[in-house]
């Protein structure tokens, strides 16, 4: 089994990372590191992590699992600076929104026999806001963690077996499991994940230039405008990257969602609206 | 005070104003009424009211009050055969999601000192989901309730102190009261209301389409997902006298919102996304 693990990143998905993993009865070491070292702090005084590292190099290289949980970029270049300081013995994974870029980089520097293992991770967990301090034991309670390991990857045979390890370590903290290709996961994320955050960012965004100034709007406004503007509290830092490295699949379906509303907008007042209204039942009745 | 209310439609509102009348200590008499039987007899099981109404005429005339809690083209239609039949000592209100089209109808043919009084109201409250088995005694606890009426109306002496009554009632079932302009109303609901309705619907209906038959797709789909369609059940029942009757404030702000989702796709990668997430964390956090 794993016995030292490292978690770049103690924003709010690193830092529940380590709770989860204590929560779950995980006996190692964890070290933490963060670049705003007020967050590696915060993340040791909750218990999540067992010592703050000055330096993720190192940190990593003493680790058998170093868990990357920072923005897309971010990820990128740990993985590209690990990727000659690490061994066949030790293996990398991430919690990133989008996966093909990633993939891409592991099959490139990653995952084969005399290098370090890299497998994909993506819990489909957070909140609206992060840092530590929002941090759960419980965040990934019965939600899914998706992986999107390539088919044609060579790990070491210790890489195989951390792999296999974390794969267990996820299950152990609550959540399922589910693999799923690389491109796939992006094109299917950029539906039912990314879609949903830019429309709510979009409609926060205009309602703050439309009615914002509304003395009754505080008052008028109910629960269907507090659910559909949620997410419109999601910083940019953090949708800045999926923006990035998931642009055609996000383009696809905004503009999909553009027209889909010029469709409902010229026929208000004929029969298509009931049908339009049927779709949307059906897709909620099978969910 | 009020001694003999008329609820017209025992659904999901009408039968939760039933029951928050009785939860609030009105002890005078309920009578209901509902186009299908059925839901008239189980608001009546469930305390509600105190008899199902064979006839509404009869409903209404026999009651001090008269509430609408029936589709917006059922309550103009209600009204035009209630007008002849009601006296200046009766008072008719009702609980529609538009309410020019009311209010232009209520000074037509109401809020004359020889004729029944009109108050339109408007409780910002709801489900997805309709019907008398839903209701809720608390459903009007701490949500605003609209009325917009007319400056103009010439309610007579007995019409003046049943609207003042009501609007007792309406503060006992623990709903906060808001006088609106009729027009204003409707444009700020256009915003706050339909827009995320329609939006829901929107973004349901397209992704019945195109990602329904992902197998991954329960699995995938979080929290953001869940809630930014949740209003996608809402029944085409509830919503085409809405659609028809608000017409071109929907179109404005359904053509606002394209625009803007354009606006996001086409700078998915320049700095201009960032302005539009901040607009949205400024809308969220002023909220």
């Amino acid at each position: 089994m794993i016995n030292r693990i490292a978690i770049l990143g103690t924003g709010l998905l690193g830092t529940s990372v380590g709770l989860a993993l204590r929560s779950a009865g995980f006996r190692g070491v964890i070290a933490g590191w963060n670049r705003g070292p007020e967050h590696a702090e915060l993340a040791l005084s909750m218990g999540a992590i067992d010592s703050a590292a000055a330096d993720p190099i190192e940190a990593a290289r003493a680790a058998e699992v170093t868990v990357l949980a920072v923005p897309i970029f971010a990820t990128i270049d740990f993985m590209e600076r690990f990727a000659p300081v690490l061994g066949p013995d030790q293996l990398v994974t991430d919690v990133g929104s989008t996966k093909r870029i990633i993939s891409e980089c592991a099959a490139r520097i990653y995952n084969n026999p005399d290098r370090a293992g890299f497998l994909p991770g993506h819990p489909m967990a957070g909140k609206e806001r992060g840092g530590a301090a929002l941090a759960d034991a419980n965040l990934f309670r019965g939600v899914v963690w998706l992986f999107t390991p390539d088919p044609q990857a060579k790990l070491s045979p210790r890489g195989a077996e951390l792999a296999a390890d974390w794969r267990t370590l996820v299950a152990a903290m609550g959540a399922k499991t589910l693999d799923l290709d690389a491109a796939r996961h992006d094109e299917l994320v950029a539906w039912v994940s990314h879609l949903p955050q830019f429309t709510a960012t979009a409609l926060s965004a205009l309602l703050e230039e439309e009615v914002s100034d509304a003395p009754e709007l505080k008052d008028v406004g109910g629960r269907a405008l507090r659910e559909m503007t949620r997410l419109g509290s999601s910083p940019w830092s953090m949708w800045r990257d999926i923006a990035m490295t998931n642009t055609e699949a996000v383009e696809r379906a905004l503009l999909a969602l553009e027209q889909r509303l010029a469709h409902l907008r010229e026929n208000l007042r004929t029969p298509e609206l009931r049908e339009q209204f049927e779709q949307a039942n059906k897709f909620r009745r099978d969910q």
